[in-house]
């Protein structure tokens, strides 16, 4: 039997529904791969009372609970204090929390409010899990059979305390028998297509699939059970990979970072030292902002009109009624060689400025990226909201360099 | 006293964290809106025994109970049989429903499985939900002081049927007194200063106070009974909007459409009719692409350096070891009169690219805009992962703007 493991949010923003809770399906997730069963999940808002009964009845039923929320400097965050009326454990001064409260504040020139002194009490004999993410320390205690964690609400906080401090110490505190998930991520193929072509394949009934569509990618997920065999496991996923071809753009196991496709796109370009500019449309931005931090992205444009920029960048068409497609190369030229770039990557969209705001007109995104004094090009059809198409087309430019840098070509055809 | 409603959402795909549980913030903001309190939200599986005992102890605990998934036609869909043994209900065929099913597959040209007549079975007494947008129908029953809603998860079956048949109900069956929700959202100060400022400001003990930081912003909620006076409220929101000063950028009551500050600004320069050019450095693109089709935006650039910004310019900086915000200033002056738009604004940032990815140092981000010959600025200390740098930058450039737009002057000092 698996070690069962509840999930406690607490807030009035989860519970009035200004806040969907992310944590609770997060924090979920991490503990299914752990090898937990997750039993239940409970939010309640900032009710002092309902808050330790509560804690007591999961104390009382579960293994492990990880709780998150409440621990915030103001008057409405009561989590720490209803931890000790549950279990009886006055609040002690924490000096460590404490210092780095007072870090926090200095590190930003801020003055600290008085009210966060509050966050460094902790209940007696609690085991602190520093924050170094924000002002709340998270912390721990064990209560009869069941180890409570208690984690700040906000995701960018939680998330990383939960990855330091709590996921190296749970395998230390439960059996576990974790299952082995591998995800297969692709972009540019549906869930319906990728499950027709997986029917080339028998998936053994103990291995369980899943899919999972998101704006960026499609995921496909195969959970193996703990006992199965690595090869038989390394040939299975091999065989699905196949059968998705080059729509892959990352194979992840349950113990590697996870990364989406800016990032796979930043270990090609480093790995070849490659630089890159350039102009965006549809995307506006968005494209350049995936890609923060790199060292190869040398400058990134967005213009309003097409014509403008080309005039700015004294282009002389040569022809008349030129298409789209022969503006966007003459733009990738000029721009390789304004910034001496090894690469140029050049957007361009028909069906005008309206038709992308509309969310039921669809416009065309049409890549071209130029490397090696050659012209590699995409088009893809993108519908929905304005913020939809902003995001596909920001993906599907740098989906054509990664497939470039993968396999020397655009290998499949557009769509 | 408000009557009290929960929230019980069912299924594997939430408790493991699959889904993340959108119906059931959804929910709970249509209640609150309604005059509800909701108490509590709770997840659980497929396990019938568990479902049997949540039912009991909700319908010992609330006024109303609002459920949803768990009525597909497959096994492991277990709610009606829960209910029928939580509350010794027999399972009745429903003719009316199962025609109705059968129309939903005859209107698709598809054959009925025979595993969807168990949809037809309802609990004895219940009240059908006709749906009319799927196969699974809904149905309510009460128990004692609690009226139970079940409603299929499926966010698009889920929505209508509740719009439709349970939201005009609800008035019937309980005596509701909507409370009003007023929402003041500031930009660049925090939740504790916040604090400190409150109170200077009485709020009365009928009055419920919250606050709601994110990235974005840090939102201070008034929740007002139905009772309440108007004019005392409006002299309250505008007592805690005069304490908040000019970081506020949007006061919202209940039945306005949310904005955020990028919304705002936008609202902004649409009235004017102004015109904007942009260069970006620390957020690179993300100020752009946050503007995503508006018409007041001509351009906007990223450039890795500044230095080669200014080569590609040909601005002539006059002196040597100038610093950066003189730097920034010249590079406005040039993109005003490249692009002859009436506004330009640029983002410049000290400590160099390393310390923008290093998390543990904290950068100083200067914003410059260019207006009526005169410059704005603001500089600002940004720390956190180079993510966060991103996003306030982009979101402290904007504001910049949005002080200008509104108050004529960047009218704070920078911190």
């Amino acid at each position: 039997m698996n070690p069962t493991l509840e999930i406690f949010s607490q807030g009035e923003e989860i519970v009035t529904g200004q806040t969907v809770d992310t944590n609770a399906a997060w924090l979920s997730q991490q503990a299914i791969n752990l090898g937990f069963t997750v039993t239940r999940h409970t939010a309640v808002g900032d009710k002092l009372d309902d808050l330790v009964a509560l804690l007591r009845e999961i104390a009382g039923r579960a293994d492990c609970c990880i709780c998150t929320g409440g621990l915030g400097p103001t008057l409405d965050d009561l989590t720490t204090e209803a931890v000790a009326q549950a279990f009886a454990l006055p609040l002690v001064f924490d000096a460590t929390a404490f210092a780095q409260i007072q870090q926090f504040f200095s590190h930003r020139n801020r003055p600290m409010p008085e009210s966060n002194r509050k966050q460094a009490m902790l209940p007696q004999g609690a085991l602190r899990l520093d924050n170094e993410w924000g002002t709340a320390p998270g912390f721990a205690v064990q209560q009869g059979r069941c180890w409570l964690v208690f984690l700040p609400g906000v995701p960018s906080e939680m998330r990383p305390i939960f990855l330091d401090k709590i996921l190296p110490e749970l395998p230390q505190r439960f059996s576990l028998y974790p299952s082995q998930l591998i995800t297969i991520k692709t972009f540019g193929i549906g869930e319906s297509d990728i499950q027709q072509r997986m029917n080339g394949c028998d998936i053994p009934a103990s291995v369980q699939l899943g899919f999972r569509a998101s704006l960026n990618d499609v995921q496909t997920k195969l959970l193996f059970p703990h006992a199965y065999p690595e090869p038989a496991r390394t040939a299975l996923v091999a065989d699905v990979a196949r059968l998705l071809d080059d729509y892959v753009y990352a194979l992840e196991g349950q113990h590697e970072e996870s990364t989406d496709l800016p990032g796979v796109v930043n270990q090609l370009m480093d790995q070849g030292k490659h630089t890159l500019a350039i102009i965006e449309t549809a995307s506006q931005g968005l494209l350049a902002s995936l890609c923060i931090g790199v060292d190869w992205l040398l400058e990134s444009r967005y213009e309003q009109s097409l014509e403008r920029l080309t005039q700015k960048m004294s282009i002389v068409m040569d022809a008349e009624n030129l298409s789209d497609s022969d503006v966007a190369k003459q733009l990738a030229l000029e721009l390789q060689k304004h910034n001496q770039s090894e690469f140029a990557l050049v957007q361009v969209y028909t069906g005008g400025r309206d038709a992308l705001a509309d969310k039921n007109q669809a416009v065309t995104v049409y890549s071209v990226l130029l490397a090696d004094k050659t012209f590699h090009d995409s088009a893809h059809t993108v519908a929905g909201s304005i913020k939809r198409k902003q995001n596909q087309a920001a993906l599907l430019a740098l989906d054509l360099l990664r497939r470039f840098l993968q396999f020397g070509q655009y290998s499949k055809l557009s769509t």
